[in-house]
């Protein structure tokens, strides 16, 4: 597991190559929730998510002989962008595995942060396959989406910032997939600030994190459908071993909740989000927390999507 | 006309009332002009626009004596929202006289304020019709939404603050409609930095600025098409007798090219601007002004919009 130290390494290790993000805080939703709301703007972050902070903690702190090869990883999503960036930061070749059926725009990015793209069928197996053979051919080193504890530690970074510019909060919610972010955020407030209780957010219609902690046994990734796309992930194992231990819940949010919540994110702080990162707002406004009265801190997750198509418009 | 110490006293007033915006900055786009651009970011401001800041400053250096009837505006855009909200922190009723055919957005807007709603037919006469019976009945005092000394002066302290905050800028770039926002801007910049230059940024379909001042005539409000709804206005008598002898020159844009320089900004800079607002950066990207190694600064001058149909989907 990963101590204060750890994360305030990663911290200092990353930050010439990261943005300090702001905190942006609203009267308006204030008011509707009774709450004061803080929240960490990771959708302004490199790349666009707050994907560039694991990433670039595992990229620098690995050792030139662990990087001769360079670095690989499989992904469609913002990690894919990430690891090309801080490859081509460091000054070693970023291998990215992604599947035929990725959008134009996330290889694009790939490519705009000078990733070499290995393209490959749209399953896992086929993933994982093409994923180990750039490793047997170049050495290349694997920087795993989420279950990486140079990632987590790296995620970790954005709630250390956010109780800074956002002191003596009462609670932390972040958006949960494969935990990586929800992983690391919740060991730098327990950390930092014991006290706090951090909830993770998450789809009604992939609830796997939710389940996996009721249960006691890490469950699957989900098969239902979200339009949080950045979540149809299921927990990694190190993240699983750390929240059934120290997270204080998961609340989960609908699918119109989840739309709703992004449009009025957009309309009311005037910035973009992707529908992944409106999960904690949606899960508040469905009222599945009491905050009234409390300071609480929501890390916004990035703001990567499609502008030609939104949310909204499909369900219309 | 005024001088910077009307600029700075309006600037004082009104800080209460309204956000001091960030200024954003970006290397992707920087990269792409060559030049460095400093984003003065009023899509941030209160009621989503610079609005605000005019009408807040006409409200507060109003005498107890010319308020006791309220104020009233026709206006069914940026401006009819920032004087309702200006009234209901002065304590005063705000009339907002508001075309039947505008947007239910833009109402609930001025509702949520607190604005005192009159219809009227939309048309210029049935506005101002409207708005002398408000005046005959209430004895409210006009607030114009552009030719206004009082609304100039607010205008021009988003300004103020940008040069504070991006000090040595060489340019200044700002939407024009009526010219409230410009002819702060202009007298700001040439009161603090008279070495700088200022230009104007306008539809092609919408140009009376600029025929306007290549004329020497004013020219009336402009009958074209413009997506850029929020400057399809001809510029008034006030702002006309600034910008004639001190602003540098109009840069025109292409109706694709805000479109597209506004969908740009989206996903780079992750924030909401509306259509007007795109106007400074997509003359530059249409190449308009040379600006390889200068320091620009941009006034964003709002982010309302409708968010059912964006304009790259309406040309789509």
């Amino acid at each position: 597991m990963l101590s204060l130290a750890d994360l305030n390494a990663a911290r200092a290790r990353i930050a010439p190559h990261i943005h300090r993000t702001p905190v942006m805080t609203s009267r308006t939703l204030d008011a509707e929730l009774g709450a004061r709301l803080f929240f960490k703007c990771e959708n302004f972050q490199k790349i666009g998510a707050f994907k560039a902070r694991g990433a670039t903690n595992a990229v620098f702190s690995a050792t030139d002989k662990e990087l001769r090869g360079g670095v690989v990883t499989h992904s469609s999503g913002n990690h894919a962008a990430a690891l090309a960036r801080a490859a081509r930061l460091r000054g070693v070749p970023g291998h990215i595995v992604i599947p035929t059926n990725a959008p134009r725009s996330k290889v694009e990015s790939v490519r705009r942060q000078g990733g070499e793209i290995i393209f490959c069928e749209p399953n896992v197996a086929a993933r994982e396959e093409a994923c180990a053979r750039v490793q047997a051919e170049t050495g290349a080193l694997l920087v795993h989406p989420y279950d990486d504890w140079r990632v987590i530690a790296g995620q970790g970074t954005a709630a250390l910032e956010l109780m800074e510019d956002a002191p003596d909060l009462d609670v932390v919610i972040a958006p949960v997939g494969g935990g990586g972010l929800m992983t690391g955020t919740t060991l730098a407030v327990k950390s930092v600030r014991p006290s706090a209780r951090v909830f993770a957010a998450e789809p009604e219609q992939a609830d796997d994190a939710a389940r996996s902690l009721a249960t006691g046994v890490r469950q699957p990734t989900p098969t239902g459908f979200t339009i949080a796309d950045g979540v149809r992930t299921g927990l990694g194992e190190k993240a699983f071993s750390v929240l059934r231990e120290k997270l204080d819940g998961v609340l989960l949010a609908s699918e119109a909740g989840i739309i709703a919540a992004m449009r009025h994110t957009w309309e009311i702080l005037k910035i973009l989000i992707e529908p992944s990162c409106a999960l904690p707002l949606a899960a508040l406004r469905e009222g599945k927390l009491a905050v009234r009265g409390l300071r609480v801190g929501i890390i916004l997750s990035g703001g990567n999507l499609d502008l030609d198509r939104l949310p909204w418009q499909e369900a219309g």
